[in-house]
């Protein structure tokens, strides 16, 4: 069994609400670390156990992620609860390790030009950091899981169209450099189903018994077709951010990230057990609401409320459920 | 070659606009006789070849379906196109028939519970009601296709859950009263994708050469996943609404109809050659903005645009494409 299967065994659902990172990367108003203590055990007391926490980035330009460690700290005293933080250079690998975060992620972009645009650096140089990472994790005591997220897997916003198989390079490239985990995203909202469900498939050969993930966004309003689609391919580690929040990096206005919320219902509908309590994960929201007031939440579950059929019959074994031993 | 064939080859994806009658179900405001000419000129000039252009009801309740026989007309002057209009009872059908329209709509609910509550009749009657319109077709001379929608198909804001063997039933029931075509209904968005694909395989083994369409609402976010996996099933014919229009019945504010663009999208991008220009699909929207103000347009393209990656490859071959013979 490697490291990344126990906490994310194979066929167990995980569901990770990445609205502390990826929802807060762009905006100007941020809550208090106190608000982000509640927003996370909020959602932990409705059965989330799946976080992506903050990033490692200088405190100076990104203010909202200054209390990263305490927010580590805090899904840390979490049993069973695991947290993802985002590294992009050695420095924040440090930082990273120190902290004793469960998971150090890292990004590499799908396209050079993307990369070199976004990143000011090569897609080889960024394999590199992953590589420089993982030596650091097999030097450090607690040995944090490391996963490699490709950036605009199923198209790019500067360089449109990218071939499956520069993906698969790449996701054999961090796989050679030591990736507990890779993750395809859909930065900008560009996939469809099929094409989800064929990267998948191609990928899930390459990354065997290692967890392969998917970031979703909804931004064309495709998100919950692909991420069906991905778990019809296998995929149990899935990205959501709670209210939609995020949106959007390279088009303003636009949807980001799909709905946490939505996404736990489709899992249901699907006949998943979530483990999660969507109508308490919804009134989590308020939280945000009140931490982050003209923040713009959306989301159909939280709009049009649970239907009169739900809960849903569960199709999917029980040793399927998304709970990871506490 | 049955008759619906003709107009619904098999393997031919047929996308229907349903605004003119859906999308103005609960309006209080409704577009003009020439601004309902202009939304179907310009929806046309995109590649749209099918509508559903309105009820017979009594104009005055319903005004906005007044001019319904115009309608008709317009869209039975226009090369290849194919319009559907809704009847309730015997008296519509006979208009309706008279009009000359193309395809009569009937509908029926999946559960007794909504039939009394919705239409004031079992369901049993409504099934009567298809059988007395299908003789009605067979002594006219132009023969319209008759339809048969069963709303509440996949779960019923009344009765709640609903059995599958229920909707087989009066698919049957349906098909031998002499419908040429069943529409599954996703009334207020209770559907997943994994119920959608298990009655559409199984619906389709009762419909066999006869057409069976599906009428799916956003309510709870789910309506493209939906649709993805009704196309997967084999199912090619889909509603939808441009903008997204009409709401839902039974839950105000909520999402009713998928977004007609968005569902061109989802389709292009599993390799349909959906014969649809949606930048030019989008810039109908203007025309109901114009004739319909402070009607809410939603929709995912029309916010975000189309991706640098489009458009994608067709991996459908060109005889599957949405047009049918002019």
């Amino acid at each position: 069994m490697t490291a990344a299967e126990t906490v994310f065994p194979p066929d167990t659902l995980a569901l990770r609400e990445v609205g502390l990172r990826d929802g807060l990367q762009m905006v100007e108003r941020f809550p208090t670390t106190d608000g982000k203590r509640r927003w996370l055990a909020a959602e932990y007391a409705a059965g989330v156990r799946h976080f992506e926490v903050g990033s490692f980035l200088p405190a100076g330009r990104y203010p909202q992620f200054a209390d990263v460690r305490e927010v580590i700290d805090t899904v840390g005293a979490l049993p069973g609860a695991h947290g993802m933080a985002l590294v992009l250079n050695e420095k924040g690998a440090l930082a990273a390790l120190e902290s004793g975060v469960g998971e150090v992620g890292c990004v590499v972009s799908a396209t050079e030009e993307h990369s070199q645009r976004n990143a000011r650096r090569s897609r080889q140089d960024a394999v590199d950091v992953i590589e420089q990472v993982c030596r650091l994790r097999d030097a450090s005591d607690h040995k944090p899981l490391v996963s490699a997220g490709i950036a605009m897997a199923f198209g790019c916003s500067i360089a449109g169209k990218v071939a499956e198989g520069d993906v698969l390079s790449l996701i054999e490239n961090c796989l050679e450099a030591g990736a507990d985990i890779v993750s395809l995203g859909d930065t900008v909202g560009y996939a469809g189903p099929d094409q989800i469900a064929g990267l998948v498939r191609a990928a899930r050969n390459l990354t065997d018994a290692r967890p392969l993930g998917v970031h979703l966004h909804d931004t064309r309003g495709l998100g919950l077709a692909n991420a069906s689609a991905a778990l019809d391919e296998g995929v149990r580690l899935l990205d959501g951010a709670l209210g939609g929040l995020g949106g959007c990096p390279f088009a303003p206005r636009a949807t980001g990230n799909i709905v946490f919320e939505d996404l736990v219902y489709l899992c249901e509908s699907k006949g998943f057990d979530t483990g999660i309590d969507i109508d308490q994960l919804v009134a989590v929201r308020a939280i945000i609401a009140e931490e982050m007031p003209g923040e713009d939440l959306i989301g159909a579950i939280a709009q049009a409320g649970l239907p009169l059929a739900y809960p849903f019959p569960r199709t999917v074994s029980a040793g399927q459920s998304s709970h990871i031993a506490s």
